[in-house]
């Protein structure tokens, strides 16, 4: 079945201590809908400017992802430009130019309001409204956010968690959001706020599941060589809910595997700048590694 | 089989935001050995001033801990001070006395000798040394560290490690021995260095086994409340040691389980000042956390 993946697609600039790149396919729709594709057909919906590469249009393409929801308006792309450190886990953002992004509404095609798997990638909370508002009763609604709308848009995202079946978090923004330092005792918390299903990311250390059969505990896939961590986290929700969409069965039965489906695709991202190393990985690569963690968490 | 612990034995007073507790039972071979008799009987090297309480001896002795080989001198007990901050992570060294201590020379009684398992618990490498000269042939030798050590001592550590079938440390420690940010990467480069196994560990995340048969993940039991760290590390090469010790099987076959044996029994560490919570669990709670946690890991 099909996921609608709604969210930021931008160009990248990228420094870290070894390289730079500027103007990488990046945003978190991006990032999602390429993760997602390995899995399942996705619909994107975004925007972009008038220059907006041409190559990058094929790259969505060469993934399958229909574009029908990806406005081209007349300006510039969003451009983000950010540096990271030694330790490649500290990142600094230089510049923020929105662009276009500045007067996004998001418009789904008409046929889309009924697609059964929506992601809500990272995005200003009134945005994730706006896309939840045309849409049809949805099978399952993921979405995830950052600390910048829990500091400027606390009420949107609020209201927005009451509307959603799962939350993707990190752990600052577990602890933030509802106060408490502790993130296993922050998880029920945060389904007191709405959400039947909450997914804390950790970076390098995995994420957890809480839901109705208590904790799951993903880890990440092990990597000798980080090569850029930015989409990382929207590389999981991606993967995750086009593992969802793509297999049989609830979504509640599949969420354990479908965490570390996005686990593993988040890995490949972060072998790579941008997209590159995503882009290069198969289902079949994303398989092996899947293995692999299996056999690393066994313990019988 | 029994299992020999040598490294320090303490008294620790131990502030933390929201209670204050002075001399508490503590050292790296008290919380080691505790944690290791749940599974095995154990047989403790150390030394004590004539301070030391009765009622810890006491203590030792319930959980079966062999005192023939702890000297009791004349002086002031080994005493250490410290205090966490908010988030627990974060701790600060007030006071190190090392009383009695600092003149201790590790003497094994002649019959402990011929111990198979041997924990080299966290004591300066010299002292890990003169221990290991007189033991003959154990089984398995693991031995813990701390960054102390690789600071001052740095020589003595590195011949050690030619010695020992496992080493045991932190991410940080890790990252300093090699030289290498990655503690993925660092593991081989370790391995290199003399042991055959390599436990490197992440506190709340869990830890990492590298051995011949690759990598091992191993999560943390979480805890929605951590009460006092301390010892935590100690109690978790105590568990690792005391399962290996008890299980059937040659220790590569059994060291995925010894590992979260080790976690777990470390989790209840942390759940109590000192070793408050850990002198009050017990095999079959251990055994029940054993068996959350395999569901919390399982995705197939």
């Amino acid at each position: 079945m099909s996921v609608l993946v709604v969210g930021s697609t931008a160009l990248d600039s990228i420094k870290t201590p070894k390289a730079e790149n500027p103007f990488l396919l990046g945003g978190s729709a991006s990032h999602a809908a390429v993760a997602a594709s390995f899995f399942s057909p996705v619909q994107l919906v975004g925007i972009v400017g008038g220059d907006f590469p041409k190559r990058y249009l094929q790259l969505y393409k060469k993934h399958g992802i229909d574009l029908a929801g990806l406005q081209i308006a007349a300006g510039k792309t969003f451009h983000w430009s950010g540096e990271y450190e030694v330790n490649m886990n500290n990142r600094r953002t230089l510049a923020t130019e929105l662009g276009v992004f500045a007067d996004f509404k998001p418009e789904l095609p008409k046929a889309w309001r009924k697609t059964p798997w929506l992601l809500l990638a990272n995005i200003a909370p009134a945005l994730q409204h706006h896309v939840l508002d045309q849409m049809e009763r949805p099978k399952f609604v993921i979405a995830d956010t950052m600390d910048l709308w829990l500091n400027v848009a606390l009420k949107d995202l609020l209201s927005l968690l009451k509307r959603i079946d799962a939350l993707v978090l990190n752990d600052s923004e577990a602890r933030q959001l509802v106060g408490e330092d502790n993130i296993v005792a922050a998880a029920p918390k945060i389904h007191k706020l709405g959400p039947k299903y909450v997914i804390i990311k950790k970076g390098e250390h995995g994420a957890i599941l809480s839901g109705p059969d208590g904790l799951f505990l993903a880890p990440a896939f092990p990597l000798k060589k980080v090569v850029d961590p930015t989409g990382a986290g929207d590389s999981f929700v991606g993967g995750l809910i086009g593992y969802l969409a793509g297999a049989k069965g609830s979504p509640g039965k599949n969420l354990r595997r479908a965490l570390i489906y996005g686990s593993v695709t988040a890995s490949f991202c972060c072998e790579g700048f941008g997209l590159n190393a995503t882009t290069k990985t198969s289902r079949a690569k994303i398989e092996a590694r899947v293995k692999t963690l299996e056999k690393m968490v066994d313990f019988r």
